[in-house]
């Protein structure tokens, strides 16, 4: 039986707030398992974007990536929040080791091209490009890998990378190696059965039961796409897929997706 | 016999300018030998202070590390330019992963005790906190660490630490399991026996030689820190230390302190 790997991802909610990310943190570190964390961006980023005059261009939600924003966005993501996520991981006792796709070129990805709506420098990860060797090298050796959201192209340029896509694409790629658990943690304790009523916790939704959930509209639209994503990943060799509260992680309540 | 290890330290002055940082990682691609890279900051950081109405603080050369410029450092460092420096020798074949000194708890530093001045949160590295362990796993791994000039404490504060002193440490830390060389890259082509000839560059000094060249005025006064340094540094088992022109480490004029 291969090894339980349980990877996080936390969003950019999250990061903005420091007793939050600190108190997160604090309960990884009481997860006994092998892991890696992905943390999104956070307002950061744009904030500053707009002290330096800057405007944050936005098209169907998602941020254009002009060459300005593409320095801004690595140096919050790969500096800023991934070296504050390391040292306080390191604090709790958590042997962390940051890394963007470029490190190690541990995850390689490819601009996405000009369709519609030209979205600059922002990447698409490239199938199969995932480095797993060198992440079961790093865990064995007990780190703990946390990952921003950037990645590259192998040829010198940087991309900003969905950092929903990255944990899906690592929980994938590593799935022949572990029974990898992918983890969305995020403001609220799971799948709500009523948007209405935090206490409506769905425990576990089967692929059929999400077909059914779907069809009826129990499930908001804007769960659908991370749900959609989810259920790809156990259909890739994903063993569970969690989502749940960041800030109740060893605490009894969220929902599951399997298999079956 | 151990096989060698080439440390190189690059300054801001290369970082600040493109061109000569990518010809400088072309030829460092050309370098067979393992190698760790440990770069400075430039200028962009002060840039970035100033646009946002940060004034840089300056006491006796050296920045005050107030907790928005530690921010702001933490970004560019470990962000913007190790990041463009890793995806560059990506794109160069080599195998980069970058790190700060929280990254796998790699190197541990102590906040600089205040006496005349506060400098604030600047890191002061600890003796033998270098994790060699993993360093070595790394490069066995065919991986070349780049580092960038922030360390942490271990309780969850990132530091700003002098890059001279980080390259130092690891060729010293490293210096038992290899053949280590310390390659300080800078402007000039080595040591200049004259300060207004280019021409005049020292091949070879020795520390007896040097204590003459210091005595007798020859060596600027500018080079004595960071060959007191060198001097400390082969005493304490790296093999050699080179101070060469960071656009032609492969080429044969340089200056070589050896240990006798």
């Amino acid at each position: 039986m291969s090894e339980v790997l349980k990877i996080f991802k936390i969003g950019g909610g999250i990061i903005d707030d420091t007793a939050q990310l600190s108190q997160f943190l604090t309960e990884l570190a009481r997860v006994p398992e092998r892991k890696i964390v992905v943390h999104g961006g956070g307002k950061g980023a744009s904030q500053m974007l707009q002290n330096l005059g800057i405007e944050p261009q936005m098209v169907q939600g998602r941020r254009i990536t002009d060459a300005a924003t593409l320095d801004i966005v690595t140096m919050f993501y790969a500096g800023k929040t991934n070296k504050q996520v390391v040292a306080l991981l390191q604090q709790n006792g958590v042997n962390a080791l940051g890394l963007s796709g470029a490190d190690g070129n541990v995850i390689r990805a490819t601009k996405r091209p000009v369709k519609d709506v030209d979205y600059g420098f922002v990447g698409d990860i490239d199938e199969h490009s995932v480095e797993t060797g060198l992440l079961q090298n790093l865990l064995r050796a007990g780190l703990t890998p946390v990952f921003c959201a950037i990645t590259h192209d192998g040829q010198g340029q940087l991309l900003n990378t969905n950092a929903d896509t990255i944990a899906s694409s690592l929980a994938r790629a590593l799935a022949p190696f572990y029974q990898v658990e992918l983890h969305f943690c995020f403001e609220k304790d799971g799948v709500l059965a009523d948007v209405n009523d935090e206490n409506s916790v769905i425990a576990q939704i089967t692929p059929g039961q999400y077909q059914s959930l779907k069809a009826s509209g129990v499930i908001a639209a804007g769960m659908v796409p991370k749900l959609d994503n989810a259920f790809a990943a156990l259909e890739a060799g994903v063993e569970r897929v969690v989502i749940e509260n960041a800030l109740k992680i060893n605490e009894p309540v969220k929902t599951i997706l399997c298999r079956s």
